[in-house]
């Protein structure tokens, strides 16, 4: 008789649980007292003040310089960042997969390779890497969120492994996602819900949201995630990181698992979340520069473009750049937080002397409709095979029941009007045909927005289209799970295939982020989203906006978020040189 | 009451008869007396000696060359194509629009800005480009092989002609195509069957078969057409031209009409045609110059790489190259005259200093099922909505009716086992995620082609893979209207999306290719196409065959193809030579 799934479920924890070594187990802690747990790891007593100092680096080119002259051996900084992870697990929820002596023994031979050589094996030497539960190691089982998966030990390497172990990286931990992927949160019947360590009561979105967990609690100077609607720009504004959705088959997807493998309409990508905008540009370069075309045939073949890393299509470093900024989307408004953020971002790039207009939303709605209607074209029957190789119900929530709130602690009333409910029952399994038709709409759509973003060059001065457009990722902070319920602002990307960043820029602060009076409703969730915000429920939260560029354009992507990211700074410093003065 | 479609056909194909001007109308030939047409533009008197001349130069560098220096005006350039173009057409019947007037305007314009100015509007001032009818010019009819299209006035010319206008050059007709598109041949209800210059009894191939007779009869230096299953190389090995079919979205297709517009599981993609190889590098060179990406949503922003045209992946210029030769892929085996050019262009190799080896063929016919059944998934459902709009019946075969073959002077009793009828009632309309099992498996199959590829590297002694994979584009050379069966050649680099190019090598020589003894057939087609073989039926048929790069290698196939090219000019001399001292 097949083992039952709860039972799978529970054995799978068990290994889990029994693969953190013991000495790294830490005391339990209330959600209700310790809603926040970002300095747990510094209090635990279980790092040395090596080991916090290594892991409180956030900038990755930093980590990287020390490894290469050997100022840290990988061997120390992996077995920092494991011990980090498993304090960062024990609170949040966030791991999948944790193999220490694997990752130790790795490690010890990159340090045995440069003490021998004098040589780096290549340009993420003995960096500590953590993944999400998709991407495959061999011998490892990848469970994806689904029951189906526990026991699904790999052959092989998916190809961003192989590409990583040639940079030599060091893959350490995997991490949570939710049942589907198809989710802004992280919760599956194996592992349970993944907490955000700012208060473990909100998300950490999702659904690359054990990545997001684990990076705020700097378990990990650098994850890889996905992103098919926003995964991995909903978790990184939610944890206040940065990350990159780079275009579709930019980065080699090949042999990691996948939801709706087949869907090729709207295709996922897999992308770097981190601390610091450093680590963006390493991974992308690192991975481009190991010509993943050789191994992955999807993968475009594009090297790393310098020219375009130095900005030759936006007037070259130095010129007057015009960003736009979707203050509100026409869909959904943003929460006051997120308002106050394009505010500073728009001061900060004025001052640093850069044009900054209104970006006119286009057809967002309809683009957004069309998204969803691919994604449910297959009348969830993907999702369906998969839950029924195990038995497991397809979870229609993400909002926790009665006993995970008793249990956690969490006392919240979820507004019934928010809660978004799974597409549990499209409309329809549609035909090729109808999907042949969804994918024309979608091109149209494409072409249209293209265009109304090529005749913005009328209104920007710089004889060039807008070279960025700056927008909330999310109309909102990370709320209660099973609260989020917007995606409005990411999929636009994910349907026109556009390059986005998403870069950290504030925190919640309720005597600056004060409730806005009613706005004319575009629509129902419109409301439900005005309706939750209350500003001591988001205190303290980060908040983060997404840099849009066009459809391959990574390169740029990424040094017009840097621009963006030194205005912020400099403007920071600027407003408290000027709050000393006063 | 709405039109018949019958009628329809009727007063379109009057129109297409009235806009050829009066004096330029030749004599009825008759197929059975002629069929051979190529020396006729010579021979009709209709062409000065200095339009000869224009039109005979083949080399489109030297063409551009002298439009750039005014040697030859592009008023004159374009007439004399226009006429000899008109003269094609009443030869092979290639054209689906001709507009003199228009297309005259335009050159002359090119022409007053050079002179007015001293300068080239760009790379391709002043050069007719001939169009497979797909494309859309504003103001003119789009019919692509549908009576539904007769009336189809287009408000906005497509992008590549538009971009094609920003280069400078000059649209000047459009060409014939089949009905669906999806047939290796050319015939439709509008305007009839598209016939092959070398032998009016043969089809020139399809479905780019209307630009296959116009550039063998010269009646234009560059033409485009388009390619999903061998579109592009059949026409060009069937009627001796070069072409190049490169990866999906590299070159923009957006806003040009197209069979299943919304297939994007093995996309159609545009190439050119042209009688010497400078043609293709200019084009490819001017359109991605042009920044399609700023047009074309889709178009992958990918510049043109110089490093790649230098063979930087492939040991840089003057490194010792190693080519695979497919002498036969396991399914159907190549007639005589293709083998004989497989060993000529062996020998060129070896002797220009190059290894050759044996390509050993890989899942040939599990890729081929693959792709059919992508293409079938629809269950015809678009051919069919199509077809329903004027009424018009779906062709079921490109065998000409006996009444046709009456008319037109055939006389040929068609093998029956060969014929190929259409896949009108495919197995069933799939559903959607049964076409994301076929998007699986076809990814599968392109990891497992790609790594067999690259295990070649064993075996080539250069350190590198395989450089490129030289094939047949079809199994034979251009066979009697209705019996073009095979796309088996072709067909594998749309599925793997491997960059094509096709190149003519010879000519069916009797003496040279006897028929072979029978083999161990693989199949039933395989032995129907064993038994076609007569070589008196294909005498001076061009012989051409096609070279495969890895995806996305535009500038090295463009650049491997030359080496080949100049290999077997080289390899010709000396033969001639050799023999000459004989």
């Amino acid at each position: 008789m097949p083992t039952d799934w709860k039972t799978l479920c529970n054995e799978k924890r068990s290994r889990l649980y029994d693969s953190i070594p013991r000495e790294w187990i830490i005391p339990y802690l209330s959600i209700k007292e310790h809603p926040n747990v970002l300095n747990v790891p510094a209090k635990s007593g279980l790092l040395t003040r090596r080991e916090l100092m290594i892991t409180d680096t956030e900038d990755v080119d930093v980590i990287l310089e020390r490894l290469r002259t050997g100022e840290w051996t990988s061997l120390e900084t992996t077995k920092a960042f494991c011990k980090r992870a498993t304090i960062a697990h024990q609170l949040t929820n966030c791991l999948t997969e944790i193999f220490v002596e694997r990752t130790l023994e790795r490690a010890k031979e990159l340090d045995d390779i440069l003490a021998s050589t004098g040589k780096v094996v290549g340009p993420l030497h003995g960096l500590p890497v953590s993944l999400k539960d998709q991407f495959t190691l061999k011998g490892l089982e990848t469970v994806m969120g689904y029951v189906s998966g526990i026991g699904d030990y790999a052959e092989e390497d998916s190809v961003i492994v192989q590409i990583l172990y040639e940079c030599g990286a060091v893959p350490f931990v995997r991490t949570n996602v939710p049942q589907t992927l198809m989710w802004g949160e992280t919760y599956n019947h194996v592992f349970g819900r993944t907490l955000n360590p700012y208060n473990r009561s909100l998300t950490p979105g999702g659904s690359s949201g054990g990545e997001g967990a684990l990076l705020a609690m700097k378990g990990s100077p650098l994850g890889v995630g996905t992103d098919i609607g926003g995964s991995l720009r909903i978790p990184s504004v939610f944890c206040g990181l940065y990350t990159l959705r780079p275009s579709y088959a930019r980065l080699p997807y090949c042999g990691s698992k996948n939801a709706m493998p087949g869907q090729e309409s709207i295709s996922s990508v897999l992308g770097p979340m981190t601390n610091t905008l450093s680590g963006l540009k390493v991974f992308m370069k690192a991975v481009i520069g190991a010509k993943p075309w050789n191994l992955d045939p999807v993968t475009i073949r594009k090297p790393w473009d310098e020219d375009a890393w130095n900005l030759s299509e936006h007037g070259g470093i130095g010129a007057q750049l015009c960003f736009a900024i979707m203050w509100d989307n026409g869909v959904v408004k943003p929460h006051p937080p997120l308002i106050r953020a394009m505010a500073m971002t728009k001061a900060a790039l004025e001052d640093a002397g850069h044009k900054v207009i209104e970006w006119e939303p286009h057809r967002h709605l309809e683009i957004y409709k069309n998204a969803e209607s691919i994604f449910a074209a297959d009348g969830n029957h993907d999702y369906k095979t998969e839950c029924a190789k195990s038995g497991e119900p397809l979870i229609k929530t993400m909002v926790p029941s009665h006993s995970e709130e008793v249990a956690a602690g969490y006392e919240f009333e979820p507004p019934m009007s928010l809660v978004k409910t799974f597409l549990g029952d499209p409309a329809e399994h549609i035909s090729t045909y109808d999907l042949f038709k969804l994918h024309e709409e979608k091109r149209d759509l494409r072409k249209s927005h293209l265009d109304h973003w090529q005749k913005t060059i009328s209104r920007t001065g710089t004889g060039r289209p807008v070279d960025a457009i700056i927008s909330p990722a999310v109309a909102y902070t990370a709320v209660p799970h099973g609260l989020n319920t917007d995606s409005f602002y990411t999929t636009l990307c994910n349907a026109m295939d556009y390059t986005a960043s998403a870069f950290p820029v504030t925190f919640v602060d309720p005597k600056l982020d004060v409730p806005f009076e009613p706005h004319n409703f575009y629509n129902h969730e419109d409301k439900a989203i005005y309706q939750l915000y209350e500003s001591h429920l988001f205190d303290g939260c980060p908040v983060g906006l997404q840099l849009i560029g066009k459809t391959l354009e990574e390169e740029a992507v990424l040094r017009l978020t840097s621009i963006v990211d030194e205005a912020l700074q400099q403007w920071r410093a600027k407003k408290t040189e000027m709050s000393h003065k006063n």
